[in-house]
């Protein structure tokens, strides 16, 4: 079963290579296992499917591929010293090894025959065993690849900087962290098993060592929104359905309108691209949880449990923004979060949400730290998150139970096409 | 399907209630959901299973249990206000909300029947469409339960502490973090389902309010042993099989003799209980990654894919310590993790280990803040984890990528009876 590595597509880079050997020195032994099985038979107990999603194609998987329950996203800064073609090279072996790890295989040959006999391993191992459960891994460059904050076009691409990958503004009551915000290039790994998830990270973050280093990560479980039909609405860390209005991939005018770059908006080589706006969300549990269920639902403008509007129906039921409470007053609240997000308000604009809940441990006074990992795919941020995002953070009555601390934004190229790389018609 | 309050088992303590009330202020809105379906049938695409095990019994779950794949632990401290009968009535309160969670059914009854209309709901909603995914909560009690570091027996149950419930001693290469150490109370949530373990601990807390708040708290994923032979051998973030050898609850006999305190033991209200050890061991993997697989393997003396002794054979053949090697010295080299560690080098003691891997974050050198969450649970720690510890801290090759940051011992005490609490034979 050992895997032949002069195989259908190329290999790690020298300096790919170079990178895993690092500044290892072997103690002397040299004893490989014999006959390692490298896409071994799933073990039994596995939590992950089978499922597998094409890497190559139109637009990278992991935008409109209906959510996994885990992930793992990780923000990188490139190393000082990387020059315009080790950046090509990165992206090069990154895409190997990305293409191998979502069909299953190991990031690397696993054994003597990819490099040096006193070479380590290309695979750190612990997803051997492990079905991928439907890995996707999505790439994204962000602003500070183009120009860096000394104002340097140190890759030669400034003048290919798309208009709609903006600098985020400030919005009313950002509390952000700068260590957890920003970054030149971004991985999102999304599977059924988190092992698998930070497995890509890991073995990412390895292949980059010394070109990338990660800037932040953010594990995160429990999807908070659905992207197609076929799936359940999730909940968030408030307890309620979050993502009942999400775009789903079924809306194929909606999501070809508000998820998909197209070639006439600017930047040719984002057509079949999109736009990531990532924000860490802390959510104030402890006072959201001593709230009563019926304010709860006044600031959701839905109720807990089934997720409808207030103003009457199923979950699914549009909100009637104008239906009178016979207390006086709308049955939704004006400034209820349903009512400040929905796309009425905001001249038609959608997000396609693909965040995760998470949990960080716990702070110093024993309260969770936990909140939302907010991920938005968009065609055009300038239209879409950010003039949503400053009504939601001007007026939302959910405002007093959360603090943005993390923010990024990345472009988020189309898919790569088979012998190609992620991104490679940015250089082109 | 609204749940009658007065149901078959007793509801919170109103001091529990108070609890969950808090200092919340409700802004007047009274809007409780008609109708909310507490017991809901389980969402399309939940990735846990309905697995449940029963809370009550003559051990706690969560011990023998075949391991989950989730956890997320928290170490609480008492608050300096409590006395005895409160310390009681949380125990009381606890094992009444474990008891609903464990069967699938939320914290405490959710909606207006169970307290007054201005109450927050008694759960916080995030897992009501969740199946329990084999939720188990299994509670234990820290040397600083019976007497605090001011040396005051604040619970009059100060003679009653275990001989066996040592305070650890310092271990060769410790590098314990106060924050993340100790602890008077224990919870251990293991699920299928990382939302359901965390609703399981976030609910508890909150029914402590006032009366105890986390003083450290972990997540975990991807079990690094296995508790029974139905399941495979996970890999831990070496890459290795971890948890071949460990103790199976097929084992009866083995079980009842290195994991269940006897009567005879000392403490009699301990008879059928455990005591668990946790150690938040973090890895150094960016420097294993480096290090080649030969040389990987002579540290834990297995093979990388199939986990066999390097003395050969498969997975679950005994390692031979004597077989020689072609070219001097034995096989499996005398410093190995697997010689030190394996029974016939500890006087025949073994342990249930029940540990996850873990990745939180990264640091500022962009290197991933992942390890080891190890848990073991034994009969007596001073013949089984502590010797064991002793003679790995001083030898294992491993030593070199381990940072032992954490530590806690907490005395698990047997099952509880229904109509009875979690403990109830330390105060009676």
């Amino acid at each position: 079963m050992t895997e032949n590595h002069s195989a259908e597509r190329p290999g790690l880079s020298r300096r790919g290579m170079l990178g895993l050997a690092g500044a290892a020195v072997g103690a002397g032994v040299v004893g490989f296992g014999a006959g390692v099985a490298v896409d071994r038979a799933v073990s039994a107990g596995a939590i992950g499917s089978a499922t597998t999603y094409p890497f190559y194609g139109e637009h990278q998987a992991g935008i409109t591929t209906p959510v996994q329950d885990r992930l793992h996203f990780a923000a990188f800064d490139v190393a000082p010293g990387l020059d315009r073609a080790g950046l090509i090279e990165l992206l090069q072996d990154w895409t190997t090894a990305a293409a191998r790890m979502t069909q299953g295989r190991p990031a690397g040959t696993y054994g003597p025959a990819s490099g040096p006999a006193d070479a380590p391993p290309d695979d750190t191992g612990e997803a051997l065993d492990l079905p991928p459960g439907g890995l996707t891994l999505t790439f994204g460059f962000g602003p500070s690849l183009f120009v860096d904050a000394t104002g340097a076009d140190r890759f030669g691409i400034a003048s290919r900087r798309p208009a709609a990958l903006v600098d985020l503004p400030h919005f009313p009551g950002d509390a952000l962290v700068e260590a957890l915000t920003g970054g030149d290039l971004c991985v999102q790994a999304c599977s059924e098993d988190p092992q698998v998830a930070v497995h890509a990270i890991r073995n990412l973050s390895r292949i980059a060592f010394g070109r990338a280093a990660i800037r932040w990560s953010q594990l995160g479980f429990g999807r908070t929104s659905s992207t197609s039909r076929s799936q359940a609405t999730p909940r968030n860390l408030f307890g309620f359905k979050d993502g009942t209005a999400n775009i789903k991939s079924e809306d194929e005018s909606v999501v070809r309108d508000q998820v998909w770059a197209a070639a006439g908006d600017g930047a040719r080589w984002m057509a079949g691209g999109s736009y990531l706006v990532a924000r860490k969300i802390r959510m104030v549990i402890e006072t959201w949880d001593r709230q009563q269920l019926g304010e709860q639902e006044r600031i959701v403008g839905r109720d807990k449990g089934e997720g409808a509007p207030l103003s009457g129906g199923t979950e699914f039921t549009e909100p009637n923004f104008l239906a009178l409470a016979k207390t006086g007053g709308t049955k939704i609240d004006p400034d209820s979060h349903v009512r400040l997000a929905h796309p009425t308000m905001n001249d038609g604009a959608q997000l396609l949400r693909r965040g995760y809940n998470f949990v960080d441990g716990n702070d110093e006074l024993g309260r969770l730290n936990a909140g939302l990992f907010f991920i938005a795919f968009q065609r055009d941020p300038r239209t879409q998150f950010i003039p949503i995002q400053s009504r939601l953070a001007k007026n939302d009555l959910m405002n007093e139970y959360l603090k943005h601390v993390g923010s990024a934004i990345f472009a988020v190229p189309p898919g790569a096409r088979e012998g190609s790389y992620v991104g490679a018609g940015l250089f082109s």
